[in-house]
């Protein structure tokens, strides 16, 4: 049976809103929704707002069941703030300190000078971006079709319909223009009778297709829009105004992005194990 | 009328490849189609062949055509290659130059050091990576769609889907995760009665949905996986074997990547605005 | 803004069902969804039941607001129950008297006749099936794609879709094999700058595209399969078994199948509005 | 790999359309077309002509191959022409005689009748209409979704997209409505350990899914709208003109739709076949 999920928007204070009902903040989305659709929810934003990531992360904790039967394991965290970069792999990651600091950064000396950063951002009154790393372990080989929905180009979908995302890599990503094909090329070993690769700069897929290693991919987050100080901006009737922050605002997002991550991996993994099933078919005729 | 294009697969030299019929080129799609589909065409990769993204690029010259009625204007650079980096903002590039060398970098000298590197890469037998970027001019307010099918997710995910792509990121990308809210957000104006804003780190787009300012972004490419060594690798029984290049490559695919880029991005557009359309309905409701 | 519609389960009695737990009712979805997904819920149906059809007539109001900023009129009766048929064409029918009886046949002599039959039927613990006729007045020219999705194959799909029914037919439909050409067709005229037709055993509809005229089409539903007496079937072992009907069951669906009807036609006449709108672009190119 | 078919437009006569350049055929797709996009293909129609159904066709014969596989056989043949009927049930057929008549009516003495009706309809420069019957047999248990996409509505939408179709019904159909529950529905027994119904009024479908039992279906065609004769029209200006026909047509399409109505069953089953395989990933969660 098909699983409904509801989620009644409880915890809102409309009113927060007033004063920004009829101009436009930099950076949100209140101009373009306006230019659009002729209107739009100024109390928040309505859809969008990142409170409709909630809806993200419910269905996805549905695909983690799914998910759990095959194995497949899906660990995202927060690894960078600012300048503070967490600069070890992943392999090298204690996972299970994850959500030991509220900062969801898993190297815990690292993590305070990530909290630390935000504090001191929060007290300006100002806001702070990153960079969310995650990986899926124990992926099936298959996954990803040819051409268009290469596995990584439905990740990287995924991961950029995230509110305030700006970029996406995976495997070697940018830093790997940078090297020669001798160097980034994954060499092929048989380890007990499983075809793995030496190294791992393909990031888990080759082709489009997921190759059994593990899947890694980094994922940009700008500094929220919302801020205290006054800023430029216009009405809807193109006046010159100032726009000043209210209401509850976060100094910095990538705590809460980390579970978004997740869920959105969640579900593109379950939407291509549940399209991979249907090659069996073809097969047959062979 | 539908519109139908042939390109006949006529400049191939299938023989060529008869030395790795049974064995798996690292870092190639040949391991991942022959596990997921338990055939593939090892005569130079069969749909996994960035031949495939001819057929893009005629489509997207189609799509190129519906724009300039609408005044859009879509130009891809090479902007790196290697460690050969172009600095200067697009706004500062001579796109008239692009065309002026085969390597496909506005600035003349910049291209000479990027194809000095392409030399040097060849004779050593290897490959070598790097970055397309692109601008979107006067693209119209409005395109894109909230929660999933935002226009950077769609964007971000056309460009993924090209072959070698390690990486997408747009306005601000990676490098805005330093940047303080305060100093990120793009105050609005008014200029001639067009809403503008003073500086574009949203690059061009905002909740998804373009803001009528430049829409740019940059593509990374990783080096090409063929190259002339000799590579560890298996073959189709699990064995051990080697894998040495041969058949025509190469060195850099970064200046072939231009018009696929291009192309894509065309599409992406093309798509926003019969998509957009629809949203007249609705407001003929209010 | 999206629009949420919730609707309770609310007046539902599981345990009536009891009896059929383990067995599948004859001419029900029981076997089959049993047969498909390993279970399916007894009690009534689950996604099965008619129940389900309750989302359609909510979301069906919603097109129908849209509509009627078109003047598009959506009108639909049950037309024959069992042998009782209303024989007049649908411009003779006076639609204000369709609920002015619980049958909901135009015609109140006919109505009267359908609804002795109905209970006659009822008496005997048995059902009986019928027709609803429907008709779409003042729908725009040029509603319908070529080749795949026509709009008479968009709506016959959306009427074959609802439970019980067995037939779908437009225009001069199943009766029309039986003319000829120089009959059938329908000549065009020109009245006050509008070109009409004479006759229209199109049924509104040429080459899958709207023409102006009314789209009138029918749609034939099955005696409802739930009935009182004892009958012969399996059970989940492949055992056989007898099934009583029990619980709250109608003799005849007709007259609830009406504003069913009338949904579906709704959203796939606005679907298709939405859908027209994109050809805009191609126009611009020419 | 994909699969990609050409067919060549070779054996048109564009030039014998020239009289019918500024005018619309009645019953034809001209003034739809025209209206819709602004232009047409008036040189016998372009996508709107019955020449596209050769596509279907030649993906039909894939889909069979693959059918084939699975042991599933698809049969169409000529049921009624006019008001010459084929009065037997699909069962007591022959179906080795479809193919011995240009007719594609299995009963021979039937097939005779029909061809002098066809042979008597072209002398008088007329066309007449039919109803081609179709059944599926050994499709498995299980094809087909809840509520939208159920087996029948994809059935009966594939049926009506296909040129002149008016109509489309299975299992009892529109004549089911006049039965009682009590004689509709379908007992199941067991016969070695196969679920079978004693009745098959079902037409293989319940509740939108396969049974197991042959799906057996009816689709009624116009008679062809170009005749011989002089027929009243206007022309792009609105105009009154007459409309005469030339070019080859046929006084009856109904023996060439049964290679259609089979080919779009198969991509039909075969669609279904491959979404069925979804199903597995979410037993697994069970």
């Amino acid at each position: 049976m098909p699983i409904a999920l509801l989620i009644r928007n409880e915890d809102a204070k409309p009113k927060d809103y007033s004063h920004i009902a009829d101009r436009f903040r930099p950076s949100h989305a209140d101009f373009t929704y306006h230019a659009k659709y002729g209107l739009r929810d100024y109390r928040g934003g309505g859809r969008s707002s990142a409170r409709e990531t909630a809806a993200r992360v419910a269905a996805g904790a549905v695909a983690k069941m799914v998910l759990k039967k095959h194995g497949v394991k899906i660990t995202a965290w927060v690894s960078r703030v600012g300048d503070v970069v967490l600069e070890k792999a992943w392999q090298d990651l204690d996972f299970s300190q994850i959500e030991a600091t509220p900062v969801r950064c898993p190297d815990l000396s690292v993590a305070e000078q990530m909290e630390a950063l935000i504090r001191e951002v929060r007290k300006e009154g100002d806001t702070i971006g990153g960079i969310v790393g995650c990986v899926i372990e124990n992926c099936p080989v298959g996954l990803g079709e040819p051409v268009f929905d290469r596995l990584h180009a439905d990740l990287g979908k995924a991961m950029l319909s995230i509110n305030a995302c700006k970029g996406f890599e995976y495997g070697s990503g940018f830093a790997g223009v940078s090297m020669r094909g001798s160097q980034h090329n994954d060499a092929f070993f048989n380890f007990k009778d499983k075809i793995l690769t030496r190294t791992n700069h393909s990031g888990g897929i080759q082709g489009g297709i997921s190759n059994g290693m593990a899947i890694d991919f980094r994922v940009a987050f700008k500094p929220v829009a919302t801020i205290v100080s006054s800023q430029e901006s216009v009405n809807e009737a193109g006046e010159s105004v100032q726009v000043v922050g209210r209401g509850r605002h976060d100094p910095c997002v990538l705590p809460r992005a980390v579970p978004i991550v997740e869920a959105m991996a969640a579900l593109v993994i379950v939407d291509h194990l549940l399209r991979n099933n249907t090659v069996h078919v073809q097969n047959l005729t062979q």
